[in-house]
């Protein structure tokens, strides 16, 4: 599930990503990424250690504090899930994919969770497109989706990033029941969590503004404790926006993937009857859909070509199962 | 279902209103108002004409903005639905009460549905009282629950002001479907209705900003259309409050009152299997639960004392068949 980004490209895009599988630190991670960079392929997927793509990892375009903190993102939930991950099975021309110009570029990265896991499958990707208008788009997104041995909620983290000056932040642990009626499930995964506070830290920073996404289905899909905004750094310019990724947007994304690691995955899975079972799998297959059907299928083509397009398209409905 | 004010009594506390019965129009009932008010009793329901209690039309303390406003939103609710609703049977201690030392006031008027009716009830509340840090805080709230003919949206308007200068708004048509599941509920109800344009109306104020509850059960009851916000006219003083009332939240209140009567009231019921029904019911039933917890189980005997909040909860919890 992501964010639409209908307000800066005349068409809508979007891409989910997904993080790799390293058992390293996220040192390690960043050591490996500088060292296989100068290899430039594209399909250097490593199978002795089951290392992502390193196109994946390049997290191009983006500044110095805003790629630490998706490597570090990255690096902890594939290191924390890696005895329920299955490796990657991504063809290279998923992995990493462009347009016949090479003004859009993307990476994609599933891994799907294992027999016994409790997880469906992770995705990251990245996207990079040059702007008609000048400028460019740089979309990186962070996502795992939980399988129905639980019904804990799954994990987003989501830049859009306009300018160096300028972008959206989505970051949150989206519900898989309705909170209406399940005012327990409210209770356990989201007060007793305290997501509010980590909200709340956001908040309290002059250039983060609350965000409203123009889709009122990606609003339903939110938790009450989402935290959706923008940073603006106009007045500080990019180092600005550097100090505020570290400083601050970096240790809220970081706790909040710990929470979801240690209270939402790590706990196991829930006893749940049957027909609870069917209910939260319907509900789960279809916020999959709408996510393809609202953000890839219109999107995608425009900015990579429909063949491109179709491909990365197919390789996500079939992680997704639909 | 109303919001939470810990943060401005240091004991939380709410209530719920309900409008009358008029049968005529905004002026009409302003100047009955007017001509009541001098008889001053508390138990003025007028069984010729079903007028609702005077003491419930005074809205007192309340600027002469904000009082029109309301007596607008009731008179027009009430007059449509005329022939949905049964007449008051509120007794006198219910229509209007306070405290032992009168620092504390508040009035109900709750009106059911009949037999035919889409009408579950309707519920108006204004409550006035005296800070004990200096000040006063005034909650006003007029809201209507539809009953299993249909699964429409509720309506809701509440003010909760806390200075001539200063107030939350909250004004939705809470949904009764989780939004997730029903994408085509969301469309018929929210995207077609085009509330989204109401809520970037009062965006476009200077003195207005979004409002988050603190109560996450809250947030989750709310529409993704939902209006939260602050207004707050420092700068202005009273008198621009007078004018965003006025000139901003009033069309459009008046506006989403109209929506809420045309497209989800007049419209009719929808058949609806039985099981369909079921867990429409069960999910009102929760709801209005809930909001009796949350809003004035803990609150209103702060305020009012343990007899006057007993029996003013009794008739809502009647009122609400729970």
């Amino acid at each position: 599930m992501v964010v639409l980004i209908h307000q800066f490209v005349h068409h809508p895009l979007h891409l989910q990503l997904s993080p790799p599988s390293l058992r390293t630190t996220s040192s390690r991670i960043r050591t490996s990424i500088i060292s296989s960079s100068s290899s430039s392929s594209s399909s250097s997927m490593d199978p002795q250690i089951n290392r992502p793509s390193s196109r994946f990892l390049e997290f191009p375009h983006l500044s110095t504090s805003h790629r630490n903190l998706m490597l570090d993102l990255v690096s902890t939930m594939e290191t924390t899930l890696s005895s329920h991950l299955l490796p990657s099975s991504l063809p290279p021309d998923i992995q990493y994919f462009q347009n016949q110009s090479a003004t859009s570029q993307g990476s994609l990265h599933i891994r799907s969770g294992n027999e016994n896991s409790l997880v469906d499958c992770i995705l990251g990707s990245w996207i990079h497109c040059e702007l008609p208008t000048g400028g460019a788009l740089d979309i990186t997104t962070l996502t795992a989706y939980l399988n129905t041995k639980t019904d804990s909620p799954r994990f987003l983290i989501e830049f859009l990033q306009s300018s160096p000056k300028s972008l959206i932040l989505l970051l949150d642990l989206p519900p898989r029941k309705d909170l209406v009626i399940n005012p327990d499930y409210l209770k356990t995964f989201y007060q007793e969590t305290h997501l509010e506070e980590q909200r709340k830290k956001l908040q309290n920073v002059t250039e983060i503004k609350p965000y409203i996404s123009s889709s009122l289905y990606i609003r339903c899909l939110l938790s009450p404790t989402a935290i959706t905004v923008t940073v603006d750094s106009e007045a500080g310019g990019p180092i600005r926006m550097e100090e505020i990724i570290r400083d601050h947007v970096g240790p809220v994304a970081k706790d909040m993937l710990e929470i979801w690691l240690n209270q939402c995955v790590s706990c196991g899975g829930r006893e749940m009857e049957e027909s609870e079972k069917v209910e939260l799998e319907k509900r789960d297959i279809l916020i999959k859909k709408k996510t393809v059907e609202m953000d890839l299928a219109s999107s995608l083509p425009r900015l990579f070509g429909e063949d491109v397009a179709s491909r990365v398209i197919k390789a996500i409905e079939k992680a997704f199962h639909i």
